[in-house]
């Protein structure tokens, strides 16, 4: 399937209507259903809704994420479905993972519910237990970067962007270099897929963590964009737009770097700053 | 809770670097839980990250987008849990939902599982089915709307939102009058629980379908935006963003008019066009 899909549109520019083409960003539901390496049967895992393109690493990623898969040895096989009776369309819809017995029990535990072990069951500082445990410390990384490297980020995510993301159709999500070159840029009609296909397509080639590399999203930061980083090691995340309350809270408490706002010469860092250089101005 | 949080970042503009004081919109999860007006145990039906604010209105919209709540009379009671034992943030961050035994029966009914009947069993079309089954007409409404009123919306959504909401932390959806008028409007760092929080009022007031109205959105329109919109029977949807595939292919089934890049004297309409007034160019 592609990414894009032609339309016609009525446009109307200042009281007057013409017809056009136009494209879209194609959103199709993909189901992600897994079996366990040791037999029995194929359930549904999720179905998510994406632009087609990259649904092997947007799977691998968001299993990552959700920490059902640990290591590529979790995923040992990513399938379409074979039955040749079965629709062109679902199939292109459908993706099996076979996982390892262990991954497959996390995946089960996942969808029993998960068992609160503090005070407050529902709330922000849960939800960063959920994600770090007290065992597990922050991210340690020696990386650091300079105003000057983060100022040049977004144009460069832009440039590899397709036209058509350009336009604000899609989201984008790069992994930069510490000398900021772009690695790998993954687009999709959601924040959270971008940056899945991204540290899925990682994941996929053994390279995780990604303990020197800085994430780079086009739209805001919320608490899973920070989940997704630390889960795959990634030290600095910056985004373009808002982080929100529990992003911050999340990044202080698990060594990320958050920078937001990123935009010409200018952004905040919302938390774990020693990762920037600092140069203060004279008046403080 | 407040909608918004203050915090020290540190800036970085043009090389120099200073201390100051910023918002951020608070994110935290809401866990919405069930129970039959009948008895039963109460169980857990959906966690979701919200800004928060209007909780009530937000959980009475998506009882209503799921199609587990049709009427005000299928939300019997909505509550904070009421042990004095608890933390006062989980009590914060849960309510719970009394429903008629016929909405809670629908709700088993979605965690069990939709059960597929179409050839392709995960597709755009099966999705678009899944809210528009083949014996549901398209909305139908006598609403007509000029291009010069669609002009002024987003402005008009923009000087009624909070001051912080503007610098672009918060969401925004509106719902319009015919003649232009903002009735209600809702702020959140989701998109879609902005939607949900705008029709949830309206549902709790008795006063669904929203025949006779306009919803502005003030970010993307996907395909679960056209979703509740069709559900609460709005016939004019707009936004000052993109739409994607499905969001189009859904409201042209729908019978929903759905106008997207609504920015300046200029917009595009995807779908239903006969509800604005069309003057063609010359040329065409």
């Amino acid at each position: 399937m592609n990414p894009i899909d032609r339309v016609r549109v009525r446009t109307n520019e200042g009281g007057t209507d013409f017809e056009r083409e136009d494209v879209l960003a194609v959103e199709e539901p993909l189901e992600i259903r897994i079996r366990s390496a040791e037999g029995g049967p194929v359930s549904s895992f999720v179905t998510t809704m994406r632009t087609p393109g990259n649904d092997e690493e947007l799977t691998a990623g968001l299993l990552f994420a959700e920490g059902v898969v640990e290591s590529p040895a979790d995923l040992i096989a990513l399938e379409r479905p074979a039955d040749p009776r079965i629709d062109p369309e679902l199939k292109a819809n459908v993706l099996i993972g076979t996982l390892s017995a262990e991954a497959f029990g996390r995946a089960a535990g996942l969808r029993r519910g998960t068992v609160m072990g503090s005070a407050c069951g529902v709330c922000g500082k849960t939800s960063i237990e959920n994600v770090i445990p007290s065992d597990r410390p922050p991210l340690e990384s020696p990386l650091r970067v300079t105003p000057e490297l983060l100022y040049e980020l977004p144009g460069r995510l832009r440039e590899r962007q397709s036209v058509f993301a350009q336009t604000g159709g899609l989201h984008a999500a790069g992994l930069f270099s510490p000398d900021g070159t772009l690695e790998e840029i993954r687009e999709d009609i959601g924040r959270h897929n971008a940056t899945d296909k991204v540290i899925g397509t990682l994941l996929m080639r053994g390279q995780l963590p990604l303990s020197n590399r800085i994430l780079v999203v086009s739209g805001r930061a919320g608490f899973e964009i920070v989940q997704k980083a630390f889960a795959a090691g990634v030290p600095i995340v910056a985004s373009v737009s808002a982080p929100s309350s529990l992003a911050v809270a999340l990044a202080e408490t698990g060594g990320v770097t958050l920078i937001g706002f990123l935009r010409g010469r200018r952004f905040n860092v919302y938390a774990n700053p020693q990762r920037v250089e600092s140069r203060p101005s004279p008046q403080t």
